[in-house]
């Protein structure tokens, strides 16, 4: 039921001991394992190895097993292109994100609370949101919402030159999401409607994709809850990025991120849903209008569509704001003190020259 | 729904460094793995290789993109005083704390147990004081409770010329969050309520806020309870940065200081909503007693309200205690072979005047 | 409740090294810095204070303390072979993963949701992989399911000759978990069922043991949902194993696995009971068959059992080849440029006879 | 809330920026911050003014702040006695586990699950045994079940010297937190039953300190019960403390075992409630005994008592020898060849000289 790819399970590894296991993290992630490794003076050497000495060595294992074919035929779909990269791995961040986490309304609605209940919808978005940022964070940051990227733009940390390309990415990626869970959920979403698609009611089904107010709640009840949803998480995610305060311990990042997902669909979810995010919710809700629920979608809920998307952003950039005035601008030694980017590199260069190398590293070492 | 500012897109992000160390990370994007690594030597290999140029080129995008505007203008509003930076921290950490705290039970009450349940409510306390923590432990050290200041205090580790300021903001955020909620499910509270405010009753809602014991319980039984619940969550949190013990992995503290809130909510939350924390309970009973459900809030529960105030404090004092008296006194070479505190500041500053590298450390000591 | 080997708190322990492992921790308890502490220098100055007179102390307890009569009685069961060592690994790892998994649905289906709920079985199958991984990753790399093994022997990651034995271990091991909770909860479905074996009904326990669709599924339905979930499945593990994008911390991949077990059966279990793994339903569906369950248990749901076994294979081959396109492939400096396998591998030993200490990494590598 | 002793609050530090942060660390754990430094030679520098300088520097403000006076009335209770040490610990552990575990119990059945369900007595379990294990481990090796000394008495990795020490402080430990969540919930105890102590029916109270069977389950039924699930917790925390296969991370140890408690109450929970640990259930059962509850709580459930006893124990040696057979033993470079403690700690001083310190390290770096 699972997969490590990181072990090493070929029966060939003529390498004394557990050694098999690293080297092929080696193999796995080019530098990556050699880095990893405390002792400075011998990572030098493997470096050597790694880079020069191979080729020499004739290793007769080479001959008989060349490059499986599967791998030679996935090389040839390389896409150099960085931005087209990012937009991929946005895509498929929030297709992740959407596919669990909409599949885990569609279970809760369909099975009528007996496989699942509101818990496991938080669950489901914030180990959505968690594996999104996994599969996505290394290529292009994991921005995974509009409302983010905006933010960053604003702030001045992402260019605003890929913000429309960021943006059609996500709503792809939430749309095609949707459309999996309605392909997956299909005979179940029938088999509980009655072979209907309803956006409201009892029998509703179209809350499996995008977020509906309750009853009670106004449009401006609406969009103070989702600007007070939005930048609870903005806050909580810049702290966890934040490198001179407590951030979350390097790698962890996704799942706490998707902590701060759950937290608030526990505190903040029953106005309406908390949407969070302008893609999670258009993506989706524009798979419903085409697949049958109809024009419904846009007219529920007082014509509710818009706040999704415009009371998130607002929030993000509130949530930023917070963040930045209550704790990140004081930073002693801060941004203002603080060189510019391509001086930083630089200046992380020059250290290398002499014995305060280390003074770079403590900053990214986690 | 989700933001990791530490993974870098931008191809030219000109925001400055400290950002040294958002600036390795975008780089490290790409050649990532050497600067996770300890050994200086090599990072220096693989730097030189990685960015030889960088400082010798004139990079043509540091010309056209000055710092975002906004950054800027944040930069306008940076405060120096280390008291008041603290005292913002405090703030900020207790609000996102009672914010997902309260809004967890808003949530279980105003749906009446249809979207959570009492273990959503212990989710949101738990999660809430890791987020908390997040927030605030690098700047003030996270107190987030009157109760651990004062106990920090007693034990000499915290000034007492802090302490006020440190209890008045504490509240200030506790206050601040509770008038949020109270804002977020106003309309929900209204619809539940039928309009009322109510302290009593199945249709009470000033338990969103803060704490009442159950009907059987006497005020000595309340403080009994109180007293343990806050001493066990001293005992936990104690040996949780006890490095001589088995302290939680670096980073992971705010998680697990969440975690024991989270198990003291589950095995310690019936009889009176386990408050443990004065400023939990006051700031959100001032907020009620001012937002409309009046006196009642002083006296429900006969008189309930200083319970939380006093019980707490004792009970942190003993926790301390225990966990003092049965491990951290007797660890081989303690606290009699040490130095006191500032004498141990003051070593470390003669460090750094040695050697400037651990000027940095503190980024990634945590 | 609990035991943690690490801690060692024996004076004079005397088992053998690696245990190296063990005794420096031991050691540690006293000058446990020291040990985590990568610049070697430091780590020599203090270890020559620490332990500085060992060698030449002649220690009275190691004369009177040979290896204890237990340890030298299990070295004589020591297998050599990697193979063999791979297949127990698998079985252990798989039969743990289904005795928690199938144990938690035991639990519920008896109790009749009194002593747990769909999602403590989700949490069940969720740690059970969790543990079954931490049992057989560092020996097999932890497939545990044969779908995964077939993606990475086309992928060209595993050889295909090891593929059989995998599989058959693999189903063994799941088939002897379903005999343990057969074992474990005799007299539960006994007494649950009114002592018949029913497959389907409402005293139904064969769904204890595998998957059986819901009412409204059809065969085809089925196939679909059991691809999507097993291509999700693979997504997320290919995604935290990739050293380039953004990997689980080392050491938690078994965690995070568990987490996407968690994930899939919150959002994608109620339509067929998300088997992922033909081992996991075919070797309990075999242990229902000889049992007592009888010929029903491939005759249900319209002959429902080979479905797990296929549609998880092709889900597993869509969803590596999803990740692969969509992210791992475009990697900068990607596989295109990188040796194959075995070369990495012939690098690995090459590098081990320059510097020895490699030969160590593989213990702390993870 | 909480409280993270760690962060540095002291207005004190004159040492710029966020220095304090670490600087506070070295001071509350000794040796230990300046030990956590990627930079040898630093760390090698800072070492020496720890050791050497600190005399020497006239820090002005040592004069006007002693140690606290908390503090130096603290050093006075400072035991010597490694044993007296570890049976504290081992007590403290116990009695956190229990308190938490029997809590969460009481809440349950004082609420009639309105506060908690079956899953949070899951949870109140692992995280009990999380916080038992992170209040010991660093001193005793939290083995917080007799069950678990014996095996590694059995194993020669624990001295049978020490072995009823162990035990009579487990089962005290047990017995002092049954009697601190009777005390706690006592008027919630007294209120659910009407006033009288039940071991049996509807209204029974024993069953929160320690465990019974279910109505269906014969004492051989439960033997097998508590057999495999106390194998299967070994099997799990013997693979997460095993250095050679795939450890849990570094200092995650505690939270892993927490993990195991959960996944055996998730899915071995029903029968019998999961002792696992005859000091979990003998303690607690002693209290009830002498608190009122008489001797029914020996004679309930045909004479249960001895069987949470005696099973544990042979499920203990059970599963440390399933995971022997099946795994450790078979490690290439196994115990076998491997020298013998204090052989082990010579080599490492041996290798110190050399370059291979490095080889000592990767083992217990985590």
């Amino acid at each position: 039921m699972n997969y490590t790819p990181v072990a090493n399970t070929d029966s060939s590894p003529p390498h004394p001991c557990h050694k098999g296991y690293d080297v092929v993290r080696t193999w796995s992630m080019k530098g990556r394992a050699s880095l990893s490794q405390p002792g400075g003076k011998v990572a030098l050497a493997e470096l050597d190895v790694s880079v020069g000495g191979t080729a020499a060595v004739e290793d007769p294992r080479r001959q008989h097993k060349p490059p499986a074919v599967m791998e030679r035929l996935l090389r040839r779909c390389r896409v150099q292109s960085q931005l087209v990269r990012e937009c991929m791995a946005e895509c498929l961040g929030v297709y992740i994100m959407i596919l669990f986490g909409c599949g885990s309304v569609a279970q809760v609605v369909t099975t009528e609370d007996k496989k699942g209940q509101y818990l496991s919808i938080n669950l489901g978005f914030a180990l959505g949101t968690c594996f999104g940022v996994f599969v996505s964070r290394g290529v292009s940051g994991a921005h995974l919402n509009p409302a983010v990227s905006l933010s960053l733009c604003v702030l001045g940390r992402h260019p605003w030159m890929k913000f429309p390309f960021y943006v059609f990415f996500q709503v792809l990626g939430a749309f095609l999401a949707a459309a999996t869970v309605g392909l997956q959920y299909y005979e179940a979403i029938r088999s509980f409607g009655g072979g209907e698609l309803l956006v409201t009611g009892p029998k509703a089904t179209a809350g499996i994709f995008s977020t509906y107010p309750a009853g009670y709640l106004s449009l401006w009840g609406g969009v103070v809850d989702q600007v007070i949803g939005t930048a609870a998480l903005l806050v909580c995610v810049l702290a966890l990025g934040d490198g001179r305060n407590s951030p979350a311990p390097p790698g962890s990042e996704p799942v706490m991120v998707g902590a701060a997902v759950l937290v608030i669909g526990v505190s903040m979810g029953s106005n309406s849903g908390y949407a969070l995010n302008p893609a999670r919710d258009i993506g989706p809700r524009l798979f419903t209008y085409a697949a049958g629920w109809g024009d419904e979608v846009f007219q529920a809920g007082g014509g509710w569509w818009w706040v999704p998307l415009v009371a998130t952003c607002i929030g993000a950039l509130l949530g930023t704001l917070i963040y930045e005035l209550f704790i990140e601008v004081h930073h002693p030694g801060g941004p203002a003190e603080l060189p510019p980017l391509d001086q930083g590199v630089a200046m992380g260069t020059t250290a290398l020259e002499g014995v305060e190398l280390d003074s770079e590293k403590p900053c990214n070492g986690h």
